[in-house]
């Protein structure tokens, strides 16, 4: 086995993991994408109790084949990367860590199942979802108006936190606790569940003025709703025209005629529209 | 009766179901109209019990009527289309073939009415709904702004889904069987109630660490549902915008070279852009 | 008392209706504002059982003396009035008489106070608060807006009209009767709940492909919100620029310099930017 | 000590009190921000009757601490500031003079502890959290987009709530007491709740008329909600493109004419618009 063959061999690989181009690299990415998928359905039905209970086996084993599979991906992705220590540092490079180890530690504590923090650890291999982030390419936009808008946004929901503080407080003094209000933070959290319009009502008003008050706080929830969707709209608005301008901007060049001095013709134009001299005479 | 004679019947049909301009034409409209909202009335209030204790036999009668009118409607538009096949394999074609079965298979299978499949074919007939939706032209719009959003939303619905799963998780760690969290799938299932802001009421945290993490969902839910509105919006703006500036667009009109037959010339524009010809020579 | 005196009293009651700027009608003005306000306060009241035992001849009292002030008002607005048959007939019209009616009404069947249909009309009343819609006059861009997406909410709403009776449909069928979906009425009613992210909760899916469905519909609820508000904002967008654009339109004329042909000048502009030529000589 | 020397001690507290550039004001400003957030902890916690029970003391010595501290800075403030009557009588001034009082009220009427009014007193300390908002220097354009709606907002909050009325009173009349909706207040209140889409769930309608008018409210609060999102975007649209338009008006440059100081040439301007004398002599 000597040396080239061997760069080839990784070089071959890396393209599997990394490239979706070819067929083999695309067979990769479909094979990740289900056995991520798979991963998923089974952690969350491995809480269902009366699942878990009929086919407690059949969890046990797949959950093997899975762990395997991602363990064999994470080495392969660490061997075939240049800077492996850059990716296992990255943030991917955690999430695909995160994805196998639960498994592992799990044998070690092996008796002790009943443990919480070993029951949050298995829980740790939902953030396998994470590993679907790779195929959110197309999010850039949305990204992009985000970070665009973040501190609008933060000032807004800074301004929301401060506004339920408040509006919490007053209802925990008028309302009390008979309704559900039983301190300020409950109170808080019952002006959140409000303002953002969820409203459980597992805490509701029962006194009028408490009623009074609460339907304020609606209204004011059902007005500001309108900050941050303006922010964003605005932040869409001036982005998609900027691309759009960039496209229409190419059809009308700044091209001037040196016979009449006219501009602004047509891209593909050859003569000019004013007076009809060849514009690629010079 | 001659052949001649009968294609002119053909055609005077076809007219009367597929056009709406003549007067007989509007009323064929009209009665289709009002048949199929009437059908779906009659099929809501069947599956009220006292309602149909009370008046099976005017419900079954009704159903008749309206499975023979729909029926004859089917079998006019097949003889009087020029593609019947492509009538029928299309999407109309199987809503209206949809909206005639359940009654005929319900003669077949007369006595076993309790059948679980039977109640599920006799409500397809909800689906005669979508045949209104022939009368919904002006959705064009609606319709574009969306389709040209669609990956955004896609991405963005696919983030929710990712979020939901994560936080749900969280919230079944830390809730716990006594609040209504007992599986993942429930806790994602009221991670979605809560992040979309409808807020059941049905599931809902007890303990203040679960309030305050239902808190951040809830300011985070307010906070991306700016997120499609944006979207939609700034679409809907630059859709708006593009079809009032075609009407400002007068300046390149549409006159075409009588020489290059070249068109979109600007409107002050003496002399053809693409080969010189003086426009105002014909 | 002679013909020209008793024109130019009704012409002073006219003005003293009919405008805001003398300081009589201005008072005029807030003296019904503050009589409507009252009368709505009072007949919300009266709805409340223990207020209304406390204090029921101080409501009935105040509710005569309401009447009379608004009988007055009618009978003047009549009076006062160029063509008091439109007055009758129009909106605010009848809106002006039924504010007086029910009262007048319920001495003559003053003896069966136990009357549904009495007790509807004595809730007449409370169209009172239409006659505050006169003071709405900012209203108008909004308004405006509103009539400029007509149509395409009203496909919207259609559309969400379809969408709801489907999978109430869908829902009954799933969830039966256990959970609260007794009757496709009822599932579509719960589906609206749910469309719209109001989530009362009184019904709500307990089986996991119920819950499946319905997280479904609110995902889609919270993606189909986005629709109207993108036409909405498109339109005011659309509206407020055009209004702004008049305004900017302004300072820039289209006025050419005589001696140069430059164009767009300032408005104010007294010398061409371009060749110094006076522009006010011609 | 001499008066000079005072005065500098003055200035320098001044600025660390006013201003955040130097090492010291920026360390005031993090010590004040951790106290104001601690505070408002403490205050939320002491409401928790069984954290309040374990840590009496503890909290009543923070709660002395930090009162002294805000003391000391209030006094500081008052001192350092030019025109201490005009600090005092701001917005900030009573905000940091509400933080102090409490306590020292409760000395004095330290015996009636059970005094609703005392209560209240102490729940005046929440308005800390206003001190907040001297760090909120970001939110000019939500304040600005915000203002500049303000009246299309009232006028569009003022049809929500006599919709609201009208449609309560509806409700009133239709569901009656069995429901929740008990008088026309509560119905309302219920009403104003479905409008904003909140959706407690405590009142919700029973009979099927009821439920279908719920629906209708539902599906109108859905479309209107789209109203003040459009008031919002429009005018942040409106406003960023403004904002960039000023970067884009270099046309319209800042020199001014030598001649007559008009400003706000064209860039392309070689004469002034004003006056006519020649730009470029200077």
């Amino acid at each position: 086995m000597d040396k080239p063959k061997k760069r080839h061999w990784k070089i071959r690989l890396h393209d599997v993991i990394y490239e979706a181009d070819t067929r083999v690299g695309k067979l990769f990415d479909i094979i990740l994408l289900i056995t991520i998928i798979a991963s998923i359905i089974l952690v969350m039905l491995e809480s269902v109790k009366s699942f878990d209970a009929k086919y407690h086996n059949f969890l046990n084993i797949s959950e093997w084949v899975i762990t395997i599979l991602f363990t064999i991906e994470y080495i392969a992705r660490i061997i075939t990367v240049k800077k492996p220590y850059k990716y296992i540092t990255s943030f991917y490079g955690i999430v695909d860590l995160l994805a196998t180890i639960p498994k592992y530690i799990s044998i070690i504590f092996g008796g002790v199942h009943a443990l919480a923090a070993l029951r949050a650890l298995r829980l740790l291999r939902i953030f396998r979802i994470l590993k679907l982030a790779r195929y959110l390419g197309a999010s850039n936009t949305i990204a992009k108006a985000l970070r665009a808008s973040r501190v609008k946004i933060s000032v807004f929901l800074f301004a929301v936190i401060i506004i339920s503080i408040i509006l919490g407080t007053i209802m925990y003094l008028v309302e009390g606790d008979e309704a559900g209000f039983k301190s300020i933070p409950t109170s808080v959290y019952w002006c959140i569940v409000t303002l953002t319009t969820v409203g459980y009502g597992d805490i509701s008003p029962v006194t009028p003025l408490g009623q009074f008050i609460a339907s304020i706080v609606m209204i004011l929830g059902y007005g500001i709703i309108a900050v941050p969707t303006g922010i964003v709209s605005a932040e869409y608005v001036s982005q998609s025209k900027a691309s759009k301008e960039q496209d229409k901007d190419i059809p009308l060049n700044s091209k001037s005629c040196v016979n009449c001095i006219a501009e602004k013709h047509k891209d593909d134009a050859e003569f000019c529209y004013k007076c009809g001299h060849n514009l690629h005479d010079e």
